[in-house]
């Protein structure tokens, strides 16, 4: 999967059940209470240095935004993953200079690159309990939707207050369906660089074919600097920049991890869905991943049925299709995982324990009833059902351009502050690469195909949850005029509304501008619904999350947040595990990197790592106990999207690797982890430096992190 | 790969080296010799019941024809895999009958369906020396054409004679690369049908995604029956004829396997070339694979740009283009097997021991002298690489069309027996056949892009090789009206040429015929030359063989044949083996086939079976050890292709299961076997007696076998 950025739609942001061991993506401040097990495990840290952010290892742990990182130097190295330094590798590359193929080494910090125009990261410096913050104003008598107001102006000032302090990006998420909030604060370095990557046929060896598998032998990693200015003070790219001294970074450890080791991984995952009600996990798997299924299946059948024979259109279409073959083979391999561990049955059994330990006490079923949960939750799930048939409108390109230019021309009128988020000024750039880029993907008679098949599942939600105002409009407009007399196929006519101003749509006689001002009073209430819900939903989630947290705590047991974007810890070990016909042992060596080795496509290492492994040029980094050298490793691990490029730590908190994705078989992790099936797949760090030593004489770099 | 009739072009049909243990495809006159070894590996049958062909085990063994398979029940009851049984299913499926998809199960012997046209069951009936029969006449004064020819002249004698029985069919087969000949004599059963398949969402789940891949989960099995005159008679089919009733047939064992249990197989094996000259093996790996390689990326290339963008085109060409990929994946395995087992210093290594040998003795030097054969094999390498080049002009399938037209009138001069094979009476229809289907495969434009490429090809050739008339005769055409003025490309008109007389051909202005005509005579030189080499390649092959029967004789080892296609005997054990980050565990389970169930393309098994592993409702089939109901499993046995159907004996010789693949990573075996890694994958007997009793419920059939 290459556990980044990408976030696939789920519920909520809730949190986690009993902990089975080694499952658990903790707050750090939890781990003082895990510290028997992690000794236990063979933690030989102090447990308590894992809660203090302003101590290593976890102050030398980063995000880049949708990918985790972590200093390796006090130069301001960051090491991750190659995927997640991919776009900076790819902007860089140029005729002549083909990075992504051949790899990138700067020889010294002037020649290091610019990294991709938006690129950040993200020093992690507080995380701090903000709950009685939010709670001001906050009380039973507020409707939904004042509800929600309240908690957003209150996160707003609160985030404002962070913001105040120079260069801080701060934020503040819901933990416990909103029992809790924290306070994340993070140095945002703004002049981020490319230091080093290894050759694509490294860094991303096995492409598509072995994403998701294993055995692997994918050595993805690369290396950001963090540049500030000459007094320290975080400030954009500028020649006179230094590199940033951060105030910890990692120790790579002298000897790679064995087989049973101990390790774990501080990082930021995205998103899991583990605390939801049965009810919902039963929605998402039996109605609306079904449908999301289908109606991707009908996309892609569509748009290659309207492609076929035109090459210009397959090409046009291609990586739409791949988006929809990547998004069903996710699908896929979380709904079969649900059949495959029984998801269903098994989130019913927990439900129906807690449920009968909240009933067998009046006090405690007045406190943590559940009916007004379930009945929102029951409203949220036809909700999510219907915007998902609606959304289909927005296969149709010009009208999802239309849509957003004219959103973009109504959000304008507002302070930045006070936007719509994805509308705010700093998404200016986006949105124009979004609408330019249709320019390579969009071909009349293939767009108008997927609008009539979106409007035929568009008819399929409730009248209630359809929009009459733009029903009437498209009656009125047709099909036909919509597609003849729109100019908004041309780029330079399609950017230059963002230009304009609300009146000017209003105005316009383009039919895809008058059918998104149309929809625009329906986009707006339906919002306005989902914030009112939104706001009931945290009052009665909460309450129903204090009332698990309870119930573990009278059973002994610590629960942990849903993954939500913030720093998390997580510990396992270095293990295998057994499938059908097969045991998957913990470690792959360059000898099967060599035994997939074809010299074309996906599995196209350089021909000087190829000759190094068969002259068994391993220099110090192979593992005694292997007899070789180790390429990646398995773990357990509990990470998802989000953790890629997570450094992974030994005993003793000492650099052994990066995690960078999991198997296919385990991405129904994000619903219920089960330790006999989820794994987590690393980058051996003695593969690391093998390749910057033997193959990249990536000497200065080593010398930088201590090694040698 | 699917282990049956498709056999890659190789070098020669030589023979095996020293075999490690369970290593060797024996002749079953030769299991005495290795009757202490099959006791000490759990052998419980006396050994030498498995050297006599008319007894059981061995005389239940029944070849197809590229497939092999046996007798399960006293009326003619014949077990194969499903996709050997393939062509029957499909031949018999219509509108309404879906066979393929659906399965088919005959519900008495009058619903028996006739398999399909060409069909039949070989029944061993013996596997004689014949080297001194082949000798008369063979002496060293002889030239090589002349040797050849009386060699040809014998062995037609021999087979001449055998065949004056009624319905037998006789084979004359060289081993030791001449050093011995073997007379296979066969019943040929001419009524076959098709009693019981089950659905293709078991005789062939996994489809080509899991084709040569461990963990399998292919129910790959079908039966046949076989059909004879109320007297006993081989004839065609009759509505007249009963179940034939063979002299043996093998028990179901009433357990099934378990890790490290003796298993054995016996059938047919195509082709292995593990007793080549290390020159041999080298040229195949270093010059000949790579350009044949090449030669098909550029076909493939070619057809792909000459059809992109034309819909009608693209289908035209798409089982070209499958089957140049399945080579490409053939050429890619072995080569890339050859690479990591060190192929070429193995041979090396192996050759200098056996030369050394030789030459340590002046009387063995003399006598096994292999100057001559390294000539000759330089030569047949040279002349081995101009013909794969020369015939890629048969990728111009009109000239293809024309070539064999016009040889099918000139070998039609002569009586049937004497003309080459291919082209006598029986290869009518298929002739037909092939020159019908162009109309499916074929498009002008397409065809001449493809005749232009082969043309560079051809014209790489040394001037020695290549055909002056034929270049005269096409410059003189030139490509323009090649194309503009044939009628070959009509299939009525190209159909037509198979009944016109070679004066029609000489005489005919169409310009592929023209062409055809021009080339003859350079073929039939071609021809000349090969057998010509061919006799002198018998003397001094069989020599060399006759040193290394010698070499083993003295070390005390047994040598067995190189495959070619005649009753072999293997053995060995069920267990797995160890991969790069995996072990591959012997069996596979029902369990693992549901988690791969997606209910679509080639993971579609039928509902009800899914729901009854779901129920695990395995009844008496499950294995106890393992939990649960076993689908396949892995052994070390030594099989190729024409191996597919063989049924898997245990140590009793009752039947266990059946023989159907080898994994990719394996294919190299044809050249030499690596006992760490060679598998072969066999479908386990519970998993079809599961399928027979609970899914398709053919109580008649498991009653016949006297299964319960």
């Amino acid at each position: 999967m290459k556990k980044h950025a990408i976030v696939f739609g789920t519920l909520g942001l809730l949190t986690a059940m009993p902990a089975s061991a080694d499952e658990g993506m903790w707050l750090p401040s939890q781990t003082p209470r895990l510290a028997q097990t992690l000794k236990e495990q063979g933690l030989t840290l102090d447990p308590a240095t894992l809660a203090n952010l302003q101590r290593a290892p976890l102050n030398a742990i980063a995000s880049l935004g949708g990918c985790s990182a972590a200093f390796l130097s006090p130069q301001g190295l960051v090491a991750t993953n190659h995927h997640c330094v991919y776009g900076s590798i790819q902007y860089n590359s140029k005729p002549g200079h083909d990075y992504l193929t051949d790899g990138f080494l700067a020889a010294s910090f002037g020649d290091e690159l610019p990294a991709a125009p938006g690129s950040r990261i993200y020093v992690i410096e507080d995380l701090r309990d903000v709950t009685r913050e939010m709670n001001p104003g906050v009380t039973t008598r507020l409707g939904g939707l004042q509800r929600f107001d309240r908690l957003e102006a209150n996160r707003k000032a609160l985030i404002a207050a962070c913001e105040r302090q120079a260069s801080r990006r701060c934020d503040v998420r819901a933990y416990f369906g909103g029992a809790t909030y924290y306070l994340q604060q993070q140095l945002e370095i703004k002049d981020v660089r490319l230091a080093y990557a290894p050759a694509g046929g490294i860094g991303s060896f096995g492409g598509e074919t072995d994403n998701w598998m294993w055995p692997r032998h994918t050595g993805d990693f690369g290396f950001y600097r963090a540049y500030v200015a000459p007094d320290g003070s975080s400030v954009p790219f500028s020649a006179a920049n230094v590199p940033y001294k951060p105030k910890s970074w990692l120790k790579v450890a002298a000897e790679g991890v064995k087989e049973n080791d101990f390790v774990m991984v501080a990082g930021f995952p995205g998103t899991t869905s583990r605390l939801v009600t049965a009810a919902e996990a039963k929605f998402n798997f039996n109605t609306l991943y079904p449908v999301q299924q289908k109606l991707l299946y009908d996309y892609s059948d569509a748009i290659e049925k309207a492609t076929a024979g035109g090459e210009d259109a397959t090409i046009k279409y291609a990586s739409i299709i791949r988006s929809a073959d990547n998004y069903k083979k996710k699908y896929l391999g979380e709904m079969s995982g649900a059949d495959r561990i029984g998801l269903n049955a098994l989130k019913e059994a927990e439900q129906a324990e807690y449920r009968a330990w909240i009933s067998s006490d009046p006090a405690r079923s007045r406190k943590f009833d559940s009916t007004a949960l379930d009945a929102l939750v029951a409203e949220a799930n036809q909700s999510a059902l219907d915007n998902v048939r609606m959304a289909t409108l927005s296969r149709a390109q010009l009208l999802g351009a239309a849509r957003t230019a004219y959103r973009w021309s109504k959000e304008r009128q507002k302070p930045d502050a006070e936007r719509e988020s994805g509308f705010q000024d700093r998404d200016r750039l986006p949105i124009e690469q979004r609408l330019t880029q249709i320019e390579r993907r969009f071909v009349p008679k293939v767009d108008r195909l997927l609008l009539e098949q979106a409007l035929v599942e568009y008819r399929k939600a409730p009248p209630t949850s359809r929009d009459a105002t733009f029903e009437a409009k498209l009656a009125e407009i047709g099909l036909d005029r919509l597609y003849a007399e729109t100019r908004l196929g041309d780029t330079a006519a399609r950017l230059a509304w963002l230009d304009k101003g609300s009146a000017e749509f209003e105005a316009s006689s383009d039919p895809f501008i008058q059918l998104a001002v149309a929809q625009y009073g329906g986009d707006i209430a339906r919002e306005r619904q989902t914030k009112e819900r939104s706001g009931k939903l945290q009052a009665a989630r909460s309450a129903y999350m204090q009332g698990m947290l309870a119930y573990a705590q009278a059973q002994g047991r610590t629960l942990y947040p849903d993954a939500n974007g913030s720093l998390r810890f997580t510990y396992g070990k270095v293990t295998g595990k057994s499938v059908d016909g097969q045991i998957w042992t913990p470690f792959t060596t360059a000898e099967g990197l060599a035994a997939k080795q074809t010299g074309k496509g996906e599995f196209n290492a350089p021909q000087k790592a190829i000759d190094l492994i068969k002259a068994k040029d391993y220099g110090r980094w192979a593992a005694p106990e292997l007899g070789t050298l180790p390429v990646d490793f398995m773990s357990t691990v509990d990470i998802t999207n989000g953790n890629s490029g997570s450094s992974t730590l030994n005993a003793r908190g000492e650099f052994v690797g990066l995690a960078f994705d999991g198997t296919l078989d385990g991405v129904i992790a994000d619903w219920s982890y089960d330790p006999t099936i989820n794994r987590t797949i690393h980058v051996d760090s003695r593969f690391m430096l093998w390749t910057m030593d033997k193959v990249d004489n990536a000497g200065r770099l080593l010398a930088e992190m201590g090694v040698r």
